[in-house]
């Protein structure tokens, strides 16, 4: 698949999910190496930048993306030529995604030791690392329950008890708005992050603060499962993460919206939760205090080069 | 229509919104009486009970349904003929419906003194009442707009749209998760209510009791429009009101829920707001704190006798 | 038992609980009046007024006691002769015995409806109000469960189970610390009241105003349930009511606390609980919120002339 | 004394104080190394390794313990011959012994800071750290008043105003219930620590969570003394500490037990307190914030190999 | 002095606080029309009418004013004749100013029982139902501290201390922003309204809600002081107290203001205090909760009819 | 201008301002030693050391001050003769000058990312880092409005008001009592800061508590823009931060006071900020969490020798 069609495919999410996301996009960089040529090394460079650039510009808010297409790209920075270049691309590539596998692995171990028997667990959206704390604590042998919701305006709750069900995990699926109805039945919620900012704000699928203050009302736990990669240290300099705003046509049919010149739609996608909400984010170097992001962001100075 | 055909009606929610289904009820009886006929008054008023009962069973939660049917079948009690019981409950019935109008339109006049040039008005579902504050808004000449949700599973929210705007009120649409990432640009949240407790609690469609706490941790005004008839006096006495779950179908297909038979939706109609979190409680003989709803309930004792 | 040995025993906290203080005070003037002997009617009235003060004396906290007395008392006002202010009292404390019984029944009928089958339910030292919701809840058939302190110093907890294990209700007694650690557990709070003030402050049994703050930090409903003669009408003209401090032995040994003399103890029996934290009060008219304590004051007014 | 009556005697409790404790292991264990004979120095480490299993399972949830005995245990690892690893055994236990008492004395001298003339400070259970606050407070010329809180089951609070009276220091013994009651006069609240998690959640003594909420509801500040073993590093992998529940006997004689078959004693020993409820931390190397719990665990290294 | 001359004294706040301005208004109509002449006595009403109108004009905020006047006015309603009307006016006139000086009183004795020995109760701005309470406290003996605020822009609080110092008590003086650094010496706060809506909102001098806001967060008591003719029964029908935004000549002088025309200053006179921060409202007819504010309306109903 | 002038004029506030009172402290020590001189080095240096002492006394909290003249003499510790010590006093001194004036722009380039167009933001007092961020908005050619209190006692906010003008940037003008009133029109607060905590509480003007809390209850963001070196790492070690009280004279005017001898005026010059009200810390090294001071303090050690 050529970069330019993995591009496509991350704008219009039919690629979605952070970690997904961000993983395709090393795929692509290193697929787009392998057949690209130029005249030296310096233009084979340059037209590299390029690509990069197609890939940045499809989805604003999830760090994770910028974070990938930042290693990948600094590994060919001291190359001299072409196929040392490719080379470099190759293997920082597939660095890339097997330890991005990896955090997503440890962060399953990690979090399916918060769920006991007898839980019940909420979750939203379609988070890879929420959900591998799921599917672990499963494979432990736990014995819990899961409330999913839905996720207008894209569904994702459907793909989520999907997985849930393959997984053998008994669900309940409800509405969006119905988290506070049955939140006194939950004992921990887990979700994933598309951002953490240096002061642990987390930016996540849109809903995820409405559902961290319910939880907070209640003196339920809320646990974010975040990759290091997710943390944005551009934020240290004051760059805030944007929250994208995607096509109305996504909420509302192109039929009705004809018919109702004076009602816009807005459709943004993500939404953040302020650190006083959320008792853990867990890394795969372990579980932090959402105040403490500022921490993991030094500590793994791989991510911090464009701040 | 047929009383059953009304019933059914209910039932399936094509007739739906507090306010209707009870002037529905009322209309149905009265239509029921007229053809009725019996072998004497007490096998006439056996009848009527019956078909009471029929409507009294569509639905479990709106308080305003069993306060419709109680006005219209306590106005028959002392008819010593058929005819006069006729009469009697068709003066009830069309009394009900004019005093439920009437009500309407009292409090969107008290309702839209609170909403000011340059507000953004915030509203979940489709209520009359609470709609009748913003379209009197507008007549008044007042320049504001509307931030509407969605409501799933029902999508009422696109109905709303509707209204506003066909009363060129400009109207923005957004989904169920996405009211605390807009609350910071909203000055007044009005909503609607099924059933209103003694203590001030308000029962209202799934995912108000969100909106209450969002619009309350960013010192929101939140408003409930409400007819002194959606006013539960049986709470006095200790009965709460009980909140409906619908059928599984209205959130997920039958197709994949006969995929995934581990998956349990879960559909609440309706959900439960504290009195904290409500500024005021708007009724046709005017705004009174939630924690006032007792003094509602006294000095309106019309409904009282079923508690 | 004579009115002075009746006074001593409230006094020393053998008799004890609010309800049951107020009864065995109407009682005793009762009895006293009975024997009683004076020259002329003027006189008679001074000795009972002396009596009556012998009886409010003895605790200051509990306002069922000078409101039961003050029942009493007004009831000899008019009369002319020994006789008939003799009957007078025993008329006015058999009733005020009987409906202070009535009351504790029918508080009962109405907290028992909030009590549904899985439940578990809280209750704070030894409250008849409280005990009479769990025991017809029982009746009723409801399957619950109740968690009981044993409320240092004087271990009203131990009479509670005994009366709960007498009635087949299965309860769990824990120490007045682990409330917050089992607050996750618990569906409602019930417990009973000393003293309502005007604003609905409830004056309780010391731990109370704790259990409500720990109940209201995880959004568990809280509801207080006492007999109209636990308010305090005094309250709105400004005088508020007083927490007795009691003996230090009853805490700790004279042994100890003499050979430790830097050390003092501090034995408040009562403390209060802010209406905020109150979702309910339950009397014998009905359930109210707690900020409605003025209209209960003004609707019985009864006991409203000592203001 | 042998390594089995340490035991026994950690495990009822005669021992107690996660300080205590974990000196008193680790003297165990130096004691038991100088008597332990084996034909090998493997077989003797092995004996060593199930004499450490004995102490470890002596209680659940102090931290101190396990790193106590993890320090003592690691120091043997590299030696070859039983006299080699019996001497490094008596100098690790002889070191933590020290280091242990000196962090003590130096949390003292920090918490004495934080004390001024006219202070009243609560303090709750038994904890050697927040008692060398005060102790330490008093030594300095401090003038200030402590309330001292009973400690049901075990009444700690009686070892506790011993302690304070021998000091000089004006004490007032309150019932566990009555912290709400009289944190008014309170300015400054300082417990002592079972085990901090990673996130700054810090499991002591029952009740400890509740006065923390108390203090919160005030505005009063909230202290925790904590020597550094009391962190418990698992935590970051997602073991979380245990709360230990005791026997029912500690609460309710088996007398009464006997005659209430459908009572049920539950009795935890600890409860957890959340970070946004504690304003400092105080260490040996310093106050910290709670969120900071993590940075102790990595600068102090030497607990973290258990994870 | 004309009416025209109040009228001005009240808008250039030469006569000021909500209870004077109100007598002052009653006085002014009164002696109004004692001088006023006309041809017939429906001309004479028309220019009582116009001259209402002129006081009405002065000031939008304070309740008392217009509930003044309409007392006043209405009670030459039913004058037949010049000199009945006239009478009729001086009679309701003095009798508001009599009933006014009264409440203040009876509000005085209420709230001096709130002010015990040792007592530290702050103040903000210059209520003489505030004043009355501290006043009354020091005559019934009471031993208590004072904090007052200055008030700016107009240093109402040098009004205050002059009071205070005259009455011997002893005050310390803050500036504005000093409130939360004393809050936690403060055992109570009284202040005055200027109007108080159906909910229980209490609108008065700017910088009260913040005080309000300041005591909620350190559980201090929050105490208004409110005659009953500061009620606004117009919040019932919706109609909200708008606030008075005055001159910025009285904040920053014209030379200023001149040199920076890119400032602009705003200088709103009164603030918003919600009833969640209230304990209290202390009226002539006794303490009530915020939330009872429609009690008031309604049992008292002479205000009532210009809703 | 000699050392003692300067020492003079920061104590009667004509210097003022955290970072400014440094500079100038720097600055004197530097000129002083340049004219200094004395019998040999050790003399010298006492003379300096007494130097040093006279400017430490003149304002108790910001700390800034010590930690100026902290990094000042420190550099002469190893200098053997005068003109090496004077040599080594000017280069520390110039250094630290222009460290902290980069450190201002450097925070002036962070905080200004977080001001976008359409933004209104609160300042409070006269920071020189608050204005950088303000300042460097503009201009970055951001589009935002500002609001400023007016800072009693001392008016600084018409320094403020007349540097925001120069820059062109609208400006509304209030007094400290309006800012809750305000509060929902504003989407930002930066203030400075005078010292923070290890635990990030944030010691700055008075008035700046109070703002904090109300934008905390608004859910508004409140950001501290604070230079490295006024982080104050002696708090580690239980060295709280004193608040100075200045002059009564500052306050209210001999002349009342002599008239008023039983009023006190107390005049706090700064207040504390707790972390939990506090987004962001901006300092020289990027934005951090409040509740990472102690990182700042740990990573940035010049400042920590005087703990």
């Amino acid at each position: 698949m050529s970069l330019y069609r993995t591009a496509d495919q991350i704008k219009t999410m039919q690629i979605r999910g952070a970690g997904t996301i961000a993983r395709a996009a090393a795929e692509a960089l290193s697929e787009h190496a392998k057949s690209l040529d130029a005249p030296d090394i310096a233009a084979w460079k340059s037209e590299m930048q390029t690509a990069a650039r197609v890939l940045l510009d499809t989805r604003p808010t999830a760090v994770s993306l910028p974070n990938a297409i930042h290693v990948v790209m600094q590994s060919m920075e001291n190359a001299k030529t072409i196929p040392e270049a490719r080379g470099a691309v190759k293997i920082a590539a597939s660095s890339f995604i097997s330890s991005s596998r990896n955090a997503v692995a440890e962060i399953g171990k990690i979090g399916a030791r918060y769920i006991r028997d007898g839980f019940v667990v909420l979750t939203h959206c379609n988070s890879q690392a929420a959900l591998a704390c799921l599917l672990t604590a499963k494979e432990d042998g736990r014995d819990f329950r899961v409330i999913a919701t839905e996720v207008r305006p894209w569904w994702q709750g459907h793909k989520t008890i999907q997985t849930l069900h393959d997984a053998g995990i008994p669900t309940d699926l409800i509405v969006d708005s119905a988290v506070r109805f049955f939140i006194k039945e939950v004992d921990l919620v887990i979700v994933g992050a598309d951002a953490i900012a240096v002061n642990g704000t987390v930016t996540n699928k849109i809903g995820t603060g409405q559902i961290a203050l319910v939880a907070h009302e209640s003196r339920v736990r809320f646990i974010v499962a975040a990759e290091s990669y997710k943390f944005a240290p551009e934020t240290i300099h004051g760059k805030e993460t944007l929250v994208e705003e995607r096509d109305p046509g996504e909420v509302l049919s192109p039929g009705i919206r004809a018919r109702l010149p004076s009602v816009r739609v807005r459709n943004p996608v993500f939404d953040q939760t302020p650190p006083g909400y959320i008792d853990l984010i867990l890394t795969e170097f372990g579980a932090i205090s959402p105040h403490m992001a500022y921490a993991i962001m030094r500590d793994h100075p791989g991510w911090q080069i464009q701040g």
